[in-house]
């Protein structure tokens, strides 16, 4: 299988790799983002091909426009890579340390993880760009993105491992599985021992099949089916300011808010204006007490569980701060959550209460995004508990091991 | 099915018990301490019954001896549910804070996983020590002993819920599964959006089984072949004993030495007296060159890859720390390794590139242990990366998520 030779040479390679210097990474990581730029030609050629392909197929309109990469989507490619490589690396951080009671000496050192399964779909820059992430934070990485890219996905792999064999580096730290059948993914999964992390990125079909099949541990990322509870006593002009912001400002992305939940004591002010400011560009739908309020479609249970990912938002009014609390609960994907307020206590009881990755107070959810956050740049964000949460960075691609030092030390 | 219903139980229950104070847990752990103490005639009359069954079925020695519950160990349990009860609680620690460009305030907070799921084996104990771990750190427990201790862990599971349950908490958080049959545990396994994590503790067989079936995340433990270099120079005198005590102080737990590799350049130094020194308690193998220089049994192919967890102990002459560090990543299960030597750059070099959890210079890798790193308890030896990785104490109980206030703050 393809997958397992490839994963043992990344195995290999990973051990050298992170033998380096930071310097020597960051070095290689510029010499890869120049390469991807010198040679942007070759890649808008190979391209082509996907493109051509995908028409054949019908395939048009965003998901084409995903698949599409210009001069200036390459440049801005290579360009995420050099930053990358600018961010300080997390490896050696010493994340804890003291003499114990016994007299050791203990570290807690941040290290690679070793070699980072990436599973995606149709956008090819995240070839360049998980392969980044990885290689900064000291991994290597075995790349399997989708089908319709497979020609863009290899020349832009052959170009990171040509770049890096320039440098007479491990080349082999980066691995395309280019047979495109689904065994090898299936395969993937599995190569525990090879393997050490499976970071799917990509939609919910994708990322359930790789929790049910996966045996090597996996970071779940993804959908966000996102609240905004608009409380009492809040700012109407802000709100409605935070709302378009969070349905409109990228609508198609997982931080981008689905249903507003509304207290009954502001719902008569804030529903005709928040419609009047919507309504041109978004669909609404209601619950039955926001139909009395303003003229709009009905929201289903459905409604209620769906992350639309389009100009759609659900509306329901609650009558307390606890009825909110209780519909994130039951609905949501815990992503992301935003309560508008200016009540102390509830914003408090909110930030408590709700258990989801990113929980804001009078703030968009929007927000939820790792160089919003300061990370630099995100290789996803995670909805799991385990491991990391929310937006994940560098330090989410590490591990750490514990370094003692001891005097001829014995255990009593 | 049992676990299912216990299991959403425990989910509903773990969102007030994470409402209380840390000094409500901690008070209700005291309580379940003494409802333990005080039934300890209880506990023993039901364990009478695991151990009637169990010497029906022929089983004697060290596991029957795992098995038995005396008054001296059911006040210990119950003194080790007091000792959880005061280390510091781990929620609601801020691990990361800023404000971001945009002005944002934004906390990284440590809250519970949530509802934690324990499969065990035999040991009754397990019962009291895994929830009180998991409810000091805010979470609910769904635990799954093996059917050996069913009686005694059905008891011990009463004790603590009826403790909760005086107080007027919600004794829910505790769960145990009664019914013993294996479907109940692959159902387990699977209960994602309930249970939030998997903590296998026991045999490798169990371990892996976890690994393969479950789609909920899983926290490996485990296996332990761990490995002692004797570089040179070396103090001969302190690495016999550093030696002696990794493999005899405890030898059935995961963190005792299994293979010792030598130096070839001290070999013959080393070896007689080490010989001399263990071979009444300790049954010694050892590769071609190692039985030229004393009169021990072949070690083959078979002992580098064994985890004895028993009296005996494979010994290796290599040519160079290179040669060893290449044993250890061929037949490490990653666990513990020590380097024993007075070279400063040959220790840096072990201490970098060896791939173990717990890297260890001139000090016994039996130091692998929650309390003797200053943890206060452990839940399990993680022999993953991902999330915790080497003993775990109540911060690998926990999760984070992001707390973010702003000024009615929208994204451009």
């Amino acid at each position: 299988m393809e997958v397992i030779k490839k994963a043992q040479l990344a195995k290999i390679a990973c051990k050298e790799w992170v033998k380096l210097s930071n310097s020597e990474r960051d070095h290689a990581l510029i010499t890869m983002a120049d390469n991807i730029e010198e040679n942007s030609l070759k890649i808008i050629e190979a391209n082509q091909k996907d493109i051509e392909k995908a028409k054949e197929k019908g395939i048009s309109g965003a998901m084409l426009d995903r698949l599409t990469l210009t001069k200036e989507r390459i440049a801005s490619m290579a360009q995420g890579i050099r930053e990358i490589s600018s961010l300080p690396s997390p490896l050696g951080e010493t994340i804890h340390g003291k003499v114990t009671n016994q007299g050791l000496q203990i570290y807690q050192v941040r290290v690679p993880l070793g070699v980072v399964g990436i599973i995606y779909e149709a956008r090819p820059n995240v070839t360049a760009d998980a392969a980044a992430l990885c290689l900064k934070s000291g991994n290597a990485v075995v790349l399997r993105g989708g089908s319709e890219a497979i020609h863009s996905n290899k020349m832009i792999a052959r170009l990171l491992r040509d770049a890096l064999q320039k440098l007479n580096l491990p080349f082999d730290v980066v691995q395309l599985i280019e047979d495109t059948d689904r065994c090898q993914v299936q395969q993937m999964m599995r190569l525990n021992g090879l393997i050490d992390v499976l970071i799917p990125r990509g939609g919910t079909g994708l990322i359930k099949s790789v929790i049910e099949n996966a045996t090597v541990p996996v970071i779940e990322t993804g959908a966000g089916n996102c609240h905004i509870y608009v409380d009492y006593p809040v700012d109407l002009n802000e709100a409605i300011k935070i709302i378009e912001n969070a349905k409109l400002q990228r609508p198609g992305v997982c931080n981008a808010v689905e249903t507003v939940l509304v207290h009954e004591d502001i719902a008569s002010q804030l529903l005709p204006d928040l419609k009047k400011r919507l309504e041109e560009r978004v669909e609404l739908r209601g619950c039955e007490k926001v139909r009395k309020i303003i003229d709009v479609a009905e929201a289903t249970e459905d409604d209620w569980e769906t992350e639309y990912l389009d100009l759609i938002l659900a509306i329901k009014i609650v009558s307390s701060l606890q009825e909110a609390i209780a519909h994130i609960e039951k609905y949501s994907t815990n992503h992301s959550e935003a309560i508008l307020t200016n009540d102390l206590n509830n914003a408090r009881r909110f930030v408590k209460e709700i258990d989801s990755a990113a929980v804001y107070v009078n703030a968009s959810t929007r927000f939820t995004d790792g160089s919003e956050f300061g990370m630099g740049a995100e290789i996803g964000i995670s909805t799991q508990k385990l491991h990391a949460r929310g937006p994940m960075g560098l330090t989410a691609l590490t591990s750490t091991k514990f370094v003692i030092y001891g005097d001829n030390s014995v255990r009593r």
